[in-house]
């Protein structure tokens, strides 16, 4: 996949932590940031543990809303009305007591919907820890204005939306 | 329902709060605690909004995982070791800038598994703003160390489990 | 809730069965169609089993997509092109070898998406055996060619979607 | 990864369809079917299309979850009484009217769940069509009646489950 177009993995993460105070009290970092994929390090924080020395369930949550909202922008651009309308998560594996990387990609990039998936692993353990997909609806302008009437050679995703 | 058995609604936001100093961070009150239904509160606060000056989704799915973990306790007392293995949500309408009311009862309760539904909205206004579900995972030695053989009596939930 | 506007749970049955072999097959039934709200009730049959004598998932979560078609139609009328985008189930407890009955109501309905919940039954045993909740996009011009202005006055439903 | 233990393709796949006669009914056919992660194609078939022309949803549940039970049963070897406790969909572009082909992988498997995820696409095409992640809950005597003590030298699985 080629480099994002019009917003920079710094630029988003400035954005979502200027936007959503919550998710800067998270302290991400972005580890790569492409068209329709990118990688998200949350640093390891005594504040994000629970019981069993494990980082907690809802800060790899707010990494995975982090993660989609950012494959959005990576491949349209600065969006700040893009939308989460469903998430689901299974949690696989207690997760260590590190920093966790979470690995996102676009599935699919519709005219009015898109939908991605991440998957986080402790730093070190290849094994995932916890899976997320999730659909975002995307404003109407979209896409230049033509929503429905996808931009060609837009790289690294298909734009063949089943329905929306 | 009845009062919930062996843990009140204090006790357990004060074991969620100095467990996981995350949850701690929104503030949540109990407004209802009963033996497999429960209502949380989630107070108003700037540092949980996003664009558009509405709640954060991080913010609600926390507030989500909460419910589900008072929701086993108000059944079975205080379990430190539950795991959430999925949650699933649906985000359906913007929330308005005041107090969240996350309203969560039991839908099955098994020897293995727990099954809890969390519906969210703004103070104020009856539409649902968020629906989670999602399964715990419960230790081995829940129900006195009698899985599978559900004690009698307890009240306002169905241990007849599916699976497990 | 009122009547259905445009189309009766009859209607309803016949269009699905005719379009959709599959779905004919299962023999369902309409109990109640009212708008936004309805019951189906799937017929036990000997070739909906599975090992243990209970109806099995495919059968369960192809009646929950039936529900939620007819819950976009008890309020659109005839949408032929509207396409689930997600679903998701929880299976709670082991169906008993009875008829099915699926009570699905929509919690939202917005110009672009409507998002349903269908809780699942055995004949005669109020408690859930499946859960399932789902979005549905919406063709463009639902809601007489003028999506984002809903239409006023529509009966059991608000209208004010979050998102899309 | 390595042959499945225990059991071959053709014979889960006779398994299946001898117990329940609905799965029969698709004609599926394994083109892969090692320990943790298989192929399963659904033949096109007139009887599975809906308006437009493509495979119905309800067709492409049942192939996901025959798919799953394939991946515990390809690790465990015969199990009749393994269960699907959660089952999320989200479809992602409209099926060309070609067989589909399931391409499943197991991402957890503990002592008392497993979690498989289900990939699907039209023949031909490589992009997805359809994504699904669920859980199944195994049996208490799975692994040689010692649940929670995994098996040395399983091939392609990791056992270190998160919770159960």
């Amino acid at each position: 996949m080629s480099r994002a177009p019009g917003i920079s993995g710094e630029a988003f993460l400035d954005l979502a932590a200027e936007s959503v105070p919550f998710v800067a009290a998270l302290g991400c970092r972005i580890e790569r940031f492409e068209a329709g994929a990118l990688t998200i390090r949350l640093p390891y924080a005594d504040r994000l543990l629970r019981p069993g020395g494990t980082v907690c369930g809802p800060a790899l949550m707010a990494l995975a809303d982090i993660a989609l909202w950012g494959l959005v922008m990576s491949v349209l651009g600065r969006i700040e009305l893009a939308v989460t309308t469903d998430l689901s998560f299974h949690f696989l594996r207690r997760p260590a007591p590190v920093d966790v990387l979470a690995d996102a990609r676009l599935l699919k990039l519709g005219s009015r919907l898109a939908v991605g998936e991440v998957t986080m692993r402790s730093d070190g353990d290849p094994h995932p820890i916890c899976h997320a997909i999730g659909t975002y609806a995307l404003p109407r302008d979209t896409a230049g204005g033509a929503a429905g009437t996808p931009a060609p050679g837009r790289p690294g995703v298909d734009r063949t939306g089943r329905s929306a």
